[in-house]
C-alpha cells in the first residue's frame, strides 16, 4: 500500500526543485536500482511490484497500478528507488575531461554519462544551463554510469580559464580531428544541440576541432551524443 | 479546418499497417519538411499553424489545437507534412554498409540514419525485425538524412551470404577495432539494444570487432547508436 501523499511527494521528484530541496532522485528498473546500489549510493525507499525483491526494511511490496501512479516511465518496469543524492564534487585539474555547454536534452546527458564511463573518463562539468543529471530520463539512459561520473554542475567559464589543461572545442569549422594526434589530458567542450558552444565559452576555447563529412551530403550536424562518442575514441584510441 | 475523418486519417499514419497500406509518412516541424522537401520526396499535404507557411495548393491552414490533435509529438511544432514514401531501392553489394539486426528504439534507428548520411553511407540495411523507419519517431531523429539514406528491410542471413563484401560485427568480445585496420568496403553489423547480434548472424559474420572499455568501469556495453558513431568513425578516418 501507497498513500496519497506518498505517491505525491514521489512524483514531485520529478521535478528538480523538489530534487534540490530533498536531496533525492528516482531510479526504476532493476537493471538500473541494482548498479546503484553496487556502487554504494544510499537507498531511502524501494517499491517492488514482485514480493521475491522486496527483502529489506525499507522495502515496500506494491501492485502494479500503485506502481503506474509513482512512476516516470510510460511503460512501468517492476521496481522504482529513491535514493540519496551522492555529495558533490570538487573539479581535479587533471586527466580526460568533458565538458558541456547547455545540453539540453535529458537522453543525450544520460547517453554522454554512459560514454564518459566506459572511456573512462570520471568528471563531466557542465554550464548552470545543463539539464539535471539527476532528471529520471537521465539516470534511465545512463544505465548506472551515474554512478560512477561525477557530474559537476559549474560555472564554465571560470572553470576552463582557471584549469591548466588544453581545451578542445567542438565546432563544424575546426581542425580535422582526424589529422590531430589527441593529447592524453584535456577537457573536450561540446555545445548545444542547436546552437554549438556559446560564444562566451568559444572565447576561451584553446583548440576548435571537427568530426569532417564524408559523401555528397547537406547534413548540417552530427547529434550531440554522438559528436562526444567519436571524440572520446579520437581521445583515447592507441595511434 | 480539417474534418474527424481526416485526422483519423492521419493520426493512423503512426501505426506500421496504415503506413504500409497507404505508402505515406508523417514528418513534423519546418527544418525536417524542409530538407525532405529538398531532397525530392513527394508531398502530399502540408498543414500549418503560420499562414505565411501556406502557399501552395494542397497546403492547408489549421489552428494549434487541430495540430495538436494530428500531431505525434509531446510539443508539436508548427507544422505537418504527409509525404509519399520513396520507392524502394535493391542492395548494391558494394561500398561502406551498415546493417542492423533487430534494433527496436526508434531515436536509435534515426540517430543511426543520420550518422550514415555525415559519413557518406548510402545503404543501410536493416532485418525485417527492425523498427519501420517510418515511424515518426524515427523521421524527426534523422534531421532530414532519411531523404538520403536508402533505407532496405531484408532477409538479413541471406544479404550477408550473397555479399562479396567482408563482414565486420560488433561484439563485447570481438578484436580490437582500434588495432586493425578497417577496410573503405564492408558491412558493419550491429545488434539489438538488449541482446546484440543474433546466433544466426553471427555464424555468418566474417569478423568480430569490438571497442574496447578504458579505465575502471563494470559498464556493459555503449549503446546501439553510439557505438555505430565510432565504429563508422574508425572505417572512415583516415589513418
Amino acid at each position: 500500500m501507497i498513500s496519497k501523499s506518498e505517491i505525491k511527494s514521489i512524483t514531485q521528484l520529478q521535478q528538480k526543485k523538489y530534487r534540490d530541496a530533498r536531496n533525492l532522485f528516482i531510479a526504476e528498473g532493476p537493471k538500473v536500482i541494482k548498479e546503484l546500489l553496487a556502487e554504494g549510493l544510499q537507498l531511502n525507499t524501494f517499491f517492488s511490484t514482485e514480493i521475491s525483491e522486496v527483502t529489506e526494511k525499507n522495502h515496500r511490496h506494491i501492485s502494479p497500478q500503485e506502481l503506474k501512479k509513482i512512476s516516470s516511465l510510460k511503460t512501468p518496469n517492476s521496481s522504482l528507488a529513491v535514493f540519496e543524492k551522492p555529495s558533490l564534487q570538487k573539479f581535479k585539474d587533471s586527466g580526460l575531461v568533458v565538458a558541456l555547454d547547455a545540453v539540453r536534452d535529458p537522453g543525450n546527458l544520460g547517453t554522454i554519462i554512459r560514454l564518459c564511463d566506459w572511456f573512462g573518463v570520471t568528471q563531466l562539468v557542465c554550464s548552470r544551463d545543463t539539464t539535471d543529471c539527476y532528471n529520471p530520463k537521465v539516470i534511465q539512459a545512463t544505465m548506472g554510469s551515474i554512478a560512477r561520473v561525477s557530474v559537476q554542475y559549474v560555472l564554465l567559464a571560470d572553470v576552463l580559464q582557471n584549469s591548466t589543461l588544453p581545451t578542445f572545442g567542438a565546432f563544424l569549422d575546426g581542425k580535422n580531428v582526424y589529422k590531430n594526434r589527441m593529447p592524453p589530458e584535456g577537457i573536450i567542450v561540446l555545445g548545444n544541440e542547436a546552437n554549438g558552444v556559446s560564444e562566451e565559452i568559444s572565447a576561451i576555447i584553446s583548440e576548435k576541432i571537427s568530426i569532417p563529412q564524408f559523401g555528397n551530403t547537406t547534413a548540417e550536424s552530427l547529434n550531440v551524443a554522438t559528436a562526444t562518442a567519436i571524440l572520446l575514441s579520437e581521445f583515447k584510441r592507441a595511434y
